[in-house]
């Protein structure tokens, strides 16, 4: 027992934004326990299924399971399960009352969960990692989604960590999140670092509003560049924007004078890579 | 002649995102004509005519025009024709070579506009307005709307505007517009100042988003406080939010420990009230 308590990863599921059903936990849960064995234990915190208008509980609920989550030293990763929003609400005490054992703890998920990353990030925490989360099992493919953020959970396997990820200091952001919150002081410092961003389900005339509040922020000034995802299931307005997401991109990133570099393996899809967010080596 | 000259108004009107149309401009130069007679002159540049993907022109051709109307020191005031999102591309040079008779002008629209009128306030323009614009003719009742906007224009009448406005220092935002563009050096000093905020057809988890994104935003962190104006035409999503427009501005005023002061008389319709931008007497 003692090797395998060695050996096994305890992963905690929380919802910061919305809930997830019973069904899609047990669903994981077997895909998990196929995949890894006894090398893995879900938790999944009952927070998950409560329910508060938009959201998996109140504020309060969904603080308070994060802080337990993330402060219990014998939980080894803290995996969102699902995005929407609301991640925004947890309580700024939850975050001030973390301790030790949570700056040791990998904090893993997307979307709407970036914002907890961005802000475990602005206060120097070092595992935080973009990558696909329980909800993704709602997707075609999602199966497959799963077994990557496992291989990486669980495994400690590289495979499905983002390309250019594995090779620079990164960040990943969905576009419209990190739209909102890079203007608070809960937004990384990107100096030196790519930033990864993808987006789901937007006009184009806002994912170019989104991209000028991102590219024209200061704190975007001594990024390493940008690099796009994918920018999906984008409606059709009444009338056509006249440029695509990448020229959009391109755009911004010309007027801000940050390096364009390219596609990025990432977005709200069965596909998306993991990209685990690395700072610049301090010379 | 002469007299004459001195008491007539020359308005330029422009459109720094969404085109209108010839008949748009049609009705409203009758109503001008009609209410103001030989005190108002309006010109419609060409450009608000130009069409170019979602744009009234190219963001050369609408930069080109704001600068033009903007320097001229024969026009009296600059009427934004139209909101409709593109006003964030304006060129940084069309601001940067603004002139002492731009300097002396008055500035009047809102929605989209109201990203000209928050980088012409961070640059110390004085009389920034909010107020109905040309495409409020569209709307049930927007005769009356542009008339109000005539009597401050062109008669210098003090009824149209918005009652707490008249008495405080104030400026007034589209909220999703402002979100975006709090993080940029753009961005009006609201010290000592009441903020007001509208919105339009926005789902409440999206205003709540945005609202989060202005409240925790530093620049507000002076303000004198905030007031709701109407929040229109919200979508219902597919599950209720489970608080109201009013209740999201109290609880993140709360959060951000900023007073929230109520409604305005202010919102994306014809009773839209008129809000001349005013700073805090310097003491």
């Amino acid at each position: 027992m003692a090797s395998m308590a060695k050996t096994t990863k305890n992963i905690a599921l929380i919802c910061p934004g919305g809930r997830i059903s019973e069904d899609l936990a047990t669903n994981l849960g077997e895909i998990a326990a196929d995949h890894c064995g006894d090398r893995a234990a879900l938790f999944f915190h009952p927070q998950c299924f409560e329910d508060a208008g938009h959201f998996a509980g109140s504020d309060a609920a969904r603080s308070a399971a994060f802080l337990e989550v993330a402060n219990n030293p014998d939980i080894d990763a803290v995996w969102f399960a699902r995005g929407g929003y609301g991640a925004v609400r947890l309580f700024d005490d939850s975050f001030a009352n973390l301790n030790a054992a949570a700056r040791d703890k990998v904090f893993f998920g997307y979307s709407d969960a970036g914002v907890i990353l961005a802000r475990l990030d602005a206060m120097g925490f070092e595992k935080l990692v973009h990558g696909p989360i329980a909800i993704d099992l709602t997707r075609k493919g999602g199966a497959a989604a799963i077994r990557r953020a496992l291989d990486y959970l669980v495994f400690d396997k590289r495979g499905g960590v983002e390309p250019t990820a594995e090779k620079h200091p990164c960040v990943a952001f969905n576009l419209t999140v990190l739209a909102h919150i890079i203007g608070m002081d809960w937004a990384p410092d990107f100096a030196g670092r790519i930033v990864m961003l993808e987006d789901l389900g937007e006009y184009l005339y806002r994912s170019d509003r989104a991209m000028a509040a991102v590219l024209l922020n200061e704190k975007m000034r001594r990024a390493a560049g940008v690099m796009l995802g994918r920018v999906s299931d984008i409606p059709e307005n009444d009338r056509p924007f006249g440029a695509d997401a990448e020229e959009i991109a391109q755009y911004w990133c010309k007027r801000a004078d940050i390096p364009y570099l390219g596609r990025a393996d990432i977005g709200h899809d069965a596909d998306n890579k993991i990209v685990p967010f690395r700072r610049p080596q301090r010379s």
